[in-house]
């Protein structure tokens, strides 16, 4: 994605603001047009606000319309190709384009009964999720009342512009769109960080196989180099991170049983707030280990 | 296996004898007859350092003609029936009566490589192995020496031999031939032992699925009423506890995020020493958890 | 103090009862006699339900004359002797027999304002509690009205006289009016319990030293021999327990830095539940340890 | 201390440069003078190992007397006053200048040993030791051979001229000469950062009470603002971290008995690498802890 600064934007033209925040929402350029007058935003942040303000001071049927817009979630107009390829990409990360076609039925489902109780296609800000959350919001949301839903409908559409936005644009302040995962290694044998691990993540869908997401091994001070997932939001799902100690201890040299009480430690858990830092390290000897959410 | 008390048995008649022990060593009553001489036994242990004895005492072909009255392992003999059946019994515990056709083929591959070095079958406890830990076994001990290979076989019919007697002798004492594996949970959220928890245990093969092995709940102190493997060596193998801790926490309502943070640990072991204690817990609040070998 | 089996209680003339159990209630012999009728009782806790039960059951005016039968704590009548063996022992235990002067004073005016308030002498099952927990409860239970602290007072007059109940006869079952306070070491750097630790337990004061009140070195199990207090109830206090790690390490030869990052490990802890189970481990490395309230 | 630029210093005639340099090394204005026609240095390191070579390329009678011309350890010449100023605040900073009479008796004592063996002052970079620390290094180099004290006392007086330039030199680079203590507090109970947890930091010396070193509370993230120690080389001493979890957890009104079980948690630990990052963490429930030396 090209990206534009802040400052170039609060001095250019209406065609543009148009031009540069024109998709910012799906099929929506009147809202970038809303707040041209309001120049210069001295932060991403003022920006933002101005548009929701705008799509909240919008007619209710104006605001309807944008909600409308949006494509069926996995639907046929994805599989064709007339959504704008801001959707097309977003879709993609939730594996959303690889579905069985047993799933592909199961959406398919979802989407007529949603569509069929609130006339408006179902909106949510995949990247936010894993394909199971997907699909647990789905079937939750199916019961919430029309009025309810179109307030949640308007939320994850703001949550969607809010990523594109900072994905955009060049400014002095980020908004808070991203999470980040990350862990560290101590050897509470030696006393020291653990070197050299070897570190797997893989996230855990309800059924089938368990999906590869990062590998990396740990540095001089038992953390990786880069987070396990930073610049995007994590998405809601189960996680294993996969720690490979044996083959560590037995670099060094540290008795560790034979075969080994411990080998490639598994640890599990969830993500339940994609904005949110997850550290989850291991504190480990070859005979204990303990891991936490920390921070 | 019917069983038999040793005071009995020192006051039996030397037919009695050989009919209770003659076959504690495999198509060898002879061991049994060398001993009758020695009654009474005051222990268990008495008797089996005494037969013991009496197999080292034998001239060196009888007691070639002992490790080659043994079955070869997953052989053709198992299949058809010619073994005791302390042997069948024995070969199935491991799953070598479960053997998939490949696997029978490289068994029976091993089989013969060890009969054409060394002239005699393949003996080992297999009470105290997994099925992976059988074939590690194989193939290593292939590199052995002829010496140090009929060392080693006499060794595993010795540890047969106190399982056999162990199992099927009423004694003041006890042979040291089993281990135990224990687990408790503690809750260091709440600062008591975790009543009511679900826990799995598995065994990991090197491949294919994980083969259920016990399951319990935990009691109001935290222990499962009986050890998860006891009254039997624990086969030398990778293993998988996996306690079910977002249940337990969901019941007393404590906050754990949604999803939890945590729902099924796993935690993976392996066995090296099958007559050990290995006491495996877990010290878990919704955000954190430790696990080490304990005692 | 001389046992006397509840059998031999249950076949016992009524003279025999109240010589036993006369001074269950401090100079109240009637308790004894008015269950006299009731046996036999099959359990220990038969018989101390019914000496409650005549006690509540008795006229206003006998119960009050029993509470005022009681010694003042720490006060004069303690020091000429003029009170139970059983009362004098049970305020030796916590020390007050030896206070300062400074404390006694303290207590003494205490005394007379908690006798002028409720016309009645402060009883407390001092067995329960440390020094300073007695003055808490004295400063405390000086806001309670006249009704609710005579309700106190009896309920402590019959803590007091469950203890002297099961110290005194043998029956089939026990009072639950004991804790117990353990521990138990495990060296999760080498795997294995931790065996011959030194290990030291001391009260601690809200002010002035520490007290020390036992100590022990753990066994091949990691554990101490006996409990390090049990048979009583755990008084309500602060403790310090210390564990001399290096040392331990040390023998093992361990690498564990020069000077050795931890040496004697402080575990300070407060026992509120005199009837509880404290146990309180260490799991141990020698750059890491943790610990907790267990089972 | 005034501090210099590198810059300004490569800049400098020969007096400017010892006017700067002149007293890096005790009474020793040669060394700086020796290294002025090797500028420009880049680095302070290349300054430091510069002036250290000049030091090893003198004449061995020059050596010495740059070894001689440093004043006794808590001496008498220390009392009076005829030392450098950078030498006071050095002794100041181990508490030298606090010393009782008995401590200055065995000071005094040893100085004499160490003069009449090695015909020279000890000479120890105190900033690097606690007093304990420094009295032990005492009773040990007086084992020494002369030659072995020699390098020895040549290698202190490097050590503190390392700090000297560190603390005066605005340069690109540092020295490696300062060590780190650190903590974070990570409360596993409510799985969060604790924030507001006052922690104090104490030195404990071998005898008397313990000397309050620092104290904080921590921050949003679990941490303090600052290092408890930073910016100078970490004392080998042994030390005590105490934090007030039981005022953090009745804030959150998080159950924790009755008193509290855990209040005030100390943690004992040695720094033995003065240049060392130790990083001292607590992991807490109201019924649980773990500390270890981290990263």
């Amino acid at each position: 994605v090209a990206t534009v600064s802040l400052e170039s934007l609060n001095a250019a033209d209406e065609a543009g603001v148009i031009a540069a925040l024109g998709d910012i929402y799906e099929h929506a350029p009147w809202v970038a047009q809303a707040v041209c007058g309001q120049r210069p935003f001295a932060t991403l942040a003022a920006l933002h606000d101005a548009m929701m303000a705008a799509v909240r001071a919008a007619p209710a049927d104006r605001r309807l319309a944008l909600i409308k817009g949006h494509p069926d979630l996995a639907g046929k107009a994805a599989r064709v190709g007339s959504v704008t390829a801001d959707s097309r990409a977003e879709q993609t990360s939730a594996g959303l384009d690889r579905l069985s076609d047993a799933e592909f039925t199961q959406f398919h489902r979802l989407n007529n009964a949603y569509r069929e109780k609130f006339g408006m296609p179902f909106i949510i800000c995949v990247r936010r999720h894993g394909r199971d959350s997907i699909l647990r919001q789905f079937e939750s949301r199916l019961h919430n009342s029309v009025a309810a839903e179109t307030e949640t409908a308007l939320a994850e559409i703001f949550r969607i512009a809010a990523l594109r936005l900072d994905q955009r644009l060049e400014a002095p302040d980020r908004l808070r769109v991203h999470g980040r995962l990350s862990t560290h290694v101590l050897d509470t044998h030696g006393g020291t960080p653990a070197a050299g691990v070897a570190i797997e993540l893989f996230e855990l869908p309800a059924s089938g196989e368990p999906r590869p997401i990062a590998s990396a091994a740990t540095n001089r001070d038992g953390r990786t180099d880069e987070p396990l997932i930073a610049g995007q939001p994590l998405p809601i799902a189960r996680y294993e991170l996969r720690f490979h100690v044996a083959a560590y201890f037995a670099r060094l040299r540290t008795p560790q049983g034979d075969p080994p009480f411990l080998d490639v430690v598994p640890v599990r858990f969830a993500v339940g707030e994609p904005e949110g830092h997850y550290h989850v390290p291991l504190l480990v000897t070859p005979w204990s280990y303990a891991t936490y959410r920390g921070s």
